[in-house]
Formats: C-alpha cells, sequence, structure tokens
C-alpha cells in the first residue's frame, strides 16, 4: 500500500453565515468571516490517494490523470467563483473548510476508484495557520 | 542605511473590470478575475523601510510600532473586506496589486517618517506566481 | 469524523544537558545543544483536534477559540522565555522537542474537550529538518 | 509512542520508461518524463521514526545519528546521481517516486532498529505538488 | 515606475564540465556537480519586468500574457530537459545557473518590450540554498 | 555583473537590553525580547555577492568555497551560541537584528574579495515576518 498526494490550488471568495441569524448574530458567532461583501482566500487543496504499485508503470496513478481529474471536477468548479453563491457542490451548505472538505471528497471519491486507487484524504488549508482533514465516513 | 520589512497579511475579495466595459469586454480583459459574483486571495503585505540605526536601541525602527503602524493604518482597513466596495484609499480604482501597491505606498509614507524612518518599498504577493514592488515615486 | 489543526509559533531559549552529567559528558550526548550558555529557535507548534462537525456553524471548533486555547494555555508560558527555567510544564524534564511535545499535549488534551473536540496530535518543529509528532497515550 | 521525523535532501537525475516499449509507448505512457536525455529534481525525504522516549536523554534518538544514517545509507548513494543507471537499491526497478520511497525504506528499516527505534513512514516530495507516502507493508 | 515579477517551474537535468578537462580536472573544479551520468533540479523562475501602470487596466502588463510568453520562450524549451544536450540557448555554454540566467534574460528581454514593459531582473532558485539574479548589460 | 546568494542557517540565543537601564526600562523599550533569561532564534543568513562570470568555469564564484567562507567565519562563531556572551564580533553591541547584520558584513567583506567576487548584501531573517538588509557603507 502506496499513498501518493497531488496539490490543486484555487482562489474564492466566501461568507461564513446563516441566513436565519441577524447580523449581529453572525457576527457574534463568525467574526469578520460574515461580512456581507464577502472576502477570499488563496485555497490550497491536497488530494491524497492509496493502493498498490502498478508492476508496469511503477506508478499507483498516473498523476497527470490525477491532476486532470481534480481541475476538472473540483477546481474548474471553484476556482476564481464566489463559494456561497456559484459552487453547485456547495449548495446549501455554511462555506467552512470543514464543509468544503467533505463537499470535494464526494465530488471525486468514485472518480478516484475509476483510476485504480482509492481516496484517502482531503485536506485543505485556508491560510498558512489552518487546515483541515477529512478521510472519508 | 540599513533596510527592514515587516511581513502582515490580509485575506480580501476583489474583482477586476471596468464600470464602461460589458461583461464580455471586462471577460477578454481581465478573464476569470472579472468574475461579477468576487473571487479572494491571502494577500502577504512586506512594507520595507531604511534609515540609520539607533545608537540607544540597536534599531532603525522599533518593528512593534511599524507592525502597529501597519496594522492599523492598512490591514484593519482591508482584511476580510471587498477590496472594491469597501476599502476607502482604493475607491474609485482598479483593484489590481499594482493599485494596490501604489495605495498602501500613499496610506503609510509620511506615518514612516514619523517613526523615524524612510518608506522604501511595499511589496505585494497575490498567490505564489505573482507579485508586485512599488518604489516610491 | 473531521480533523483541523491551528498553528501557533513560539521562540525560546532552551539547553539539553543533565545536572548528572558532566560538560564533557553532556558535550558527548547532546553535542552543541548542550552549550551552558543556551540557544534557541523559532518553534512552530500545530494543533490538530478531531470530531463532528457541528451543523449549526459548519465548524467543528470555532478557530478563534482553538487559537485563543493556544495562546493562554501555552504561548503565553513559554514564548520569549527560557524552557529549562522559566516553563512550568517543563520543569524538572529535559528540553527536548519530544518532551515539549507531550508537555503541551498535557496543557490542553482536557480543555480541548471543553470546545467540545478531542486532541489528535502535538506537532512541533524545531528546525526546518526536524519536527515531532505526538497523539498522546 | 513518539514520532519524530528528519528531512534530508538530495538531487538526482532520472527517466521513466520501459526498456520494452518504443519511445513512442513511453511517451504515451510517462509523457516528458520519459525523455531519454533525462531530468532531475530536487527531492525532499522525510524519514519518520517511532518509539518510545529514553529517559536518559529526553529522546527518542539521537537526531544527529539518523542524519547520518540517512545520509550514509540513502543521500550519499543517490545524491548527484543519476537514479536509473547509477543507484544500487533502484537497479532493475521503474525510477518512480514511488518505487524509491520502499527502495529507500528497504536501506533504513533494519538500520533504524539499531538505532533503538521502528521506522514508521518514508516520504518523498518530488515537487512543490506531489509527493508519496510509504508506511511499509 | 512598477515591478511586477512572474515565477515558473522547470525541472532539468544537467552536468558541470569542461569538455578540455579530464575528469579528474573536472570533479575538482565542479565537485559532484560534474558527475558523467548527469544530475537535476527543480528550478524556480522569478522574471521582474518594470513600466508604468496602464490607466485602462490597472496593470502594468497582463500577467496571463507575461506567462504565455516565459512558457512559449523558456519553459517550453527547457522543462523535463538536458540542459546541456537539448536547451538551443544553452548550447556550448557551461550549464551554470549563471549562464542559465543570462541566456534567460536574451530569450525574454526584446519580447518583453512587445508587452509594454522593460525586463528588469531574471532570478533562478536552484535549491532552496543558492539563488542567482540577473540584472542585464 | 551578475549576483548569486547563499543561504546558511544558525539558531542562537539572545537578550535585547541596555546594561545602563533598569529591567523597567528595558522592558519598556525592548519588551519581552528583552527577558534576562534570554530566547532564541533560527535565523537565516542570506549572502549575496556579484561581480562577473568566469568564462573558465561558468561561476561568479564556487559556491561550495562561499559556502565554507560563511561557515567558518560566521556560523561557526554563532550557531548554537549565546549572541551577547559568546560572540567576538558582536561584543559590547546591542544583539539586534540590525546589528548582527553589520557585524557579518565586516566579518565577511574582505574575504569574498580574496574569492574574486564583491560582497553585494547581508540580509538576516530573525522570524518568517521580520528581516534586514545591509548593503554596506
Amino acid at each position: 500500500m502506496i499513498y501518493i498526494t497531488r496539490r490543486e490550488r484555487f482562489n474564492a471568495a466566501h461568507r461564513l453565515f446563516r441566513e436565519d441569524f441577524t447580523d449581529e448574530q453572525n457576527f457574534a458567532v463568525f467574526g469578520k468571516c460574515s461580512n456581507p461583501n464577502w472576502h477570499g482566500h488563496n485555497y490550497e487543496l491536497f488530494v491524497t490517494v492509496k493502493g498498490d504499485i502498478n508492476k508496469q508503470t511503477g506508478f499507483l496513478v498516473n498523476l497527470k490523470n490525477l491532476s486532470a481529474l481534480i481541475r476538472d471536477k473540483v477546481v474548474q468548479q471553484i476556482d476564481h467563483k464566489n463559494i456561497n453563491l456559484e459552487v453547485p457542490f456547495m449548495s446549501g451548505k455554511l462555506a467552512s473548510t470543514e464543509n468544503l472538505a467533505v463537499g470535494i471528497w464526494e465530488e471525486l471519491a468514485t472518480h478516484i476508484t475509476e483510476l485504480g486507487a482509492e481516496l484517502h484524504c482531503i485536506k485543505i488549508t485556508e491560510s498558512e495557520n489552518n487546515f483541515v482533514e477529512y478521510y472519508g465516513g
């Protein structure tokens, strides 16, 4: 069993808030992240997959294919977008990094099986001080 | 003459566009950066000041004061904000990194003189692949 | 189950030595890290906590609270201090990165439970070439 | 149980290809990585070992010894070398990062036991966007 | 006058040697970098251009165009190649980072004028410990 | 004219204070950096030298020689040391990063001439948020 990780990046706007909260309530819970005019981040996405090394190629998966899959299923949907308003897989969800990790897992898991590997971890860094990891389940 | 640099960080939303352009024209010039629903970045701001070492303290400037100044005059105005809509010193300007560097220079230059140093350079990184430097003038 | 990590930083002096060793013995075991006049590091501390996403907030824990807890219980005790002489939770212990990780775990574990999560890992980097991880137990 | 990681670096040339493939087949599978004139990388190697803290020293292992072991058994064999042509432990294998991780594990595992710890993970970064992890077995 | 920098990356093999030297002489001057079987690096290339901000766009140059130019004129010629054997603009030159910086300057300078800016600096990092800067002339 | 930079690293303890100040005065000016029990840092030192490319070697200077010089004249004196108590070239000076940059310039400048280059800049990073640059004079 070997693990291989591919990093992709995207820049997006978001806002943390609940529609059933007043602005004051949102500010109390989410602080400046609830700014109604949005703010944004340079997100880094690390996708780790696992499985056996293919003896023919020496690869677990061809990273060119893994990169193309992540760009097609995730980056193209979210890069230079507004996570709250424009990203189908985040529709109706709070735009937290935690929910983003779960949402990206669901976008990718079955497709990675088709590449001959198993999705192991979605890691998202929102800033140099914060990151989230999700291992499924 | 010695140079000292302080890094501060801010996260903000922005959009590159001209009001006198159609959406198509904006997309042709600014690409996905013109998305009307905004996107955002983790910006890094490097403020370099220059002058002579104070023999009493061994300092050019006290970094605690320089950091407080940058936070008060710049970060507090822009962090977790929308650069196009909410940042007074960017009002009426295209929200490019180039204009941001010039705007921040103008916010800081005279105040740095009051600390006993001279502003030398404003550097802003917008992503790991791009940065802008402005030396005044 | 989701994992979220917060990074905090501190700068400290330390020395690796045993009081029951001669200087020669200390140098033989700990090398230049046993210098009686101390040396120091920029430490990075990564605190990883785990648990379920709160449906109301989209958060595992509010990072503002996690950061405040780490600063209050750890950083305030150790930043710009001498680990051997001034840090209560390291008193009587060898000031190795391994022991530091265990000591910080013990400072934080129960308090993280009060935030509604479980402490998963303490990671400390002492230099760009070395880091320690402790998962409790 | 504590985990400690030591980073070492090496620069090497390599090529991904199969001798039983034509150049066209190699290009179809391995892309530009199959260039017959070689290309190369700055590899970063992270060796993680685990075990109990030695009460006498506060160490899991003395990092000076761990570093010397990795340099002696791995870096000296591969740094500034051609992985396909000159590295004994990669002889007859496809020079993929996956196989490199397994090869380095086999070079180090028993020697780390002699240091009083157990090898936990070999991680190799080939670029800022890709890394492989191997946990044995 | 504003300065903007674009980073691009390439991986390549090379060897430092003189054909008129014996292997012993090459090793005496160039050390392990003279290995006849090649070694390689992950190079980072920083291209800094300068000029005035275009009032219509807020840009010095459109970074999409600058990136495309660097990829077309430099990266496509050198990425996953052997610098000594396959890179036209390095033909007949010692494959040092110094010469590489001068060679890339010559490939780019006039084309950057066509973008409406002036080339200011070529910076190349060969490893985390070494980099070269060339300002023309 | 080409510029080449070599990075070296050292870890040291220090304290910012004046002997003619009371503890209260030192704390007022230098804050927690005046802690009488010391604190410390992982310093990064970047030495930039300039000159012409040697046509025989393709080098400005041989980096192996530049690295050996910096280690011999600077790192060996300061690594794992107390800057206030043990570093001859800092004797009698305030242990600020500014003074450190000037002190290292004076240790290196003439020796770099002997390597056939000219010292251009000493840059020291004390933390990820602060660095000093000194260009002589």
